[in-house]
């Protein structure tokens, strides 16, 4: 017998009693029974999303709403501006390109943040953007951008939309939508959401919605004004994952019982916890000091020791299974997810885990240093 | 207490070994354990399938492997033929008319096959057509369109392909992918496959994989290369929808147990057990003879008879859960499903229900005359 433990940014672990509402027996969804399922859902995602925009919900992963928010908001040929610091604003970028629109890309080192000066003087140089895309929480390297100072910049052009990747961000660290401004704000379920992957959702602004009523590219399964229109009869266009959005009820429920406010303290106690942890073990951590997200942690792999050992010893010898780096940074850095259904002592395991990995590929450091860092962040010490 | 019964054309009723399959501990998809699904999902659906070709599963709903048969096989101004005699044949044509596909439409009423003759006397006139679109197992109308004959009218055209729309029609009723040379086929979870929807699955042809090499239609989360390349990993292009596809496997295991053969043999009887006793109450049959389809048995509304108030007695009295007409059969017909997981007892179930919320409503026959045809045809008599 061998317990294991999911310490991965997405999918992250789902709580038993939202596993056991996504298996309860099966019901029609054109029926009263389901419509309040939907309604439930709608609700409770504009308290997540801190929102009263319109806000949908699509079977689909995460890929397939930002695709939507590309396909939904322009015409070919607009003028987007992307910016890029991790695989998710890269993929947003070769969206773009896809569907024929003129983009524009901010690039930065995965090791840094996006720079909002940057987007402030690319929209001063090109008034007639349409839309600027910014990654509130780079599942690839951890790193939080600063969405609600770029949502000040974008409010400043009436044509220009913010399109926000929050998809590691939502129920993890604070995203004010309608405070800050953003205009389109997307999530899937597998993360701070507390559910099976399968589902994705949007929320949708005025400004949004004038973008979307000008659009000429094509949809159809994403169409954003079919969703609308459904959801005046709290139904959706086409079959919904049905079990998938009974959990999503079920864990939205969770999270109002806990309080946004509690779950985003929760959040950076972990964070913090994981990353004094991983520094007093000696292990250099990877995203920069002003933008470390409360998500996922990763830490660069230390000179001599190898990754896919790490990774291996730490799930097939103690069940803890983190996440190798993507593209330049496979095998060069570590993940430790701590979004969603976290509580203390899954970071006590997995430092542990870690540190009795780390001791058998040879590396040094004194046993215990990890946990002790993190019971005193936990303490509140 | 009242014990509940989903006698719909999808979702389908999920057997509880598959439930609980979705509600396990969540794992990450980016491991040898999911690769292993990964591989058991393919496999088994090549099997359900009848096919070679390549098999691709996605998180989303059929509607968003229809809307991905048109994106990733056709360019814009192409020629297709769209066969149309229910809701889903129209969605297909909608689908490539916002494509921007030159969509010529042969349609029929409802209540009528799709003649193969007019396809062929169609591409006669255009050789130049790229593609012919029919759905095999109309959902709507429960109409089962000949595939197989159109396959070998196709054939002769070896630059257009033939799409089947078979979501309802795969794991109900014979769809021979090879055999028949049938392009491109696609189905949704929530039918024939038992699993609660949210997943849907495409088989492509060598002669569909050209199609797709020349496609210059903008697609990207149902961009079917990059799932091919994915595959050689045993793995998907973007986060699949985990707990779905771990009782997909599932699924499929009870399907191989139970052998095609013996799974069509059992929709027939089902269906013809349904239809047989529907006709003795005294009820007309929408479907033609000679295309009655063995997944859903469409029903008319006798004179006099409100058809929201046979559905609500049948739902809130007696717990059985059937579908009603949609677009301009709404209120005129009910759907009773029985595709999937589906024993001799649901469909005596369904058909007291039905006698005894007609006889509520008033309807006159002699009680118990439906149950005993279904008797009869279950008795194999």
């Amino acid at each position: 017998m061998k317990k294991n433990y999911l310490m991965t940014p997405g999918p992250t672990p789902v709580p038993a009693e939202v596993l056991l509402a996504t298996a309860r027996p099966m019901i029609h969804h054109r029926t009263t029974d389901f419509e309040a399922v939907v309604r439930d859902c709608v609700e409770g995602l504009k308290y997540v999303f801190q929102t009263q925009n319109d806000v949908m919900i699509f079977a689909s992963s995460g890929t397939g709403v930002m695709e939507a928010s590309i396909a939904n908001c322009f015409c070919p040929g607009d003028k987007v501006l992307v910016t890029q610091n991790g695989k998710f604003g890269e993929r947003m970028a070769q969206i773009a390109n896809v569907y024929g629109l003129d983009v524009h890309v901010l690039s930065y080192s995965w090791r840094e943040v996006v720079s909002s000066e940057d987007i402030k003087g690319f929209l001063a140089a090109n008034p007639d953007t349409r839309g600027v895309v910014v990654t509130q929480s780079e599942t690839s390297a951890g790193v939080l951008n600063d969405v609600q100072t770029v949502g000040a910049i974008v409010a400043e052009y009436p044509e220009c939309i913010l399109i926000v990747d929050s998809i590691t961000g939502i129920g993890a660290v604070e995203c004010r939508t309608d405070e800050w401004g953003l205009d389109v704000v997307m999530t899937g379920s597998q993360k701070g959401l507390m559910l099976p992957p399968g589902l994705a959702a949007v929320s949708v602004s005025a400004k949004a919605w004038a973008a979307c009523d000008r659009s000429s590219l094509p949809k159809f399964y994403f169409d954003w004004k079919k969703y609308k229109k459904s959801l005046e009869d709290d139904t959706t266009p086409f079959t919904p994952a049905v079990s998938l959005m009974i959990g999503l009820a079920e864990s939205l429920k969770l999270m109002r019982e806990e309080g946004l406010e509690n779950i985003f303290a929760r959040h950076a106690r972990l964070a913090e916890a994981t990353r004094r942890a991983c520094e007093a073990i000696g292990l250099e951590l990877f995203a920069p000091v002003e933008g470390r997200g409360n998500a996922v942690t990763p830490i660069l792999i230390p000179e001599g020791i190898n990754a896919d050992d790490l990774v291996d010893i730490m799930k097939n010898k103690h069940g803890v299974t983190v996440a190798e780096g993507q593209d330049d940074y496979k095998g060069r850095i570590i993940r430790i997810g701590h979004l969603g259904y976290f509580g203390d002592f899954d970071i006590i395991t997995t430092i542990a885990a870690l540190e009795m990995s780390l001791t058998e590929l040879g590396f040094e450091f004194e046993t215990g240093s990890g946990i002790k860092a993190a019971e005193m962040v936990l303490m509140g010490e």
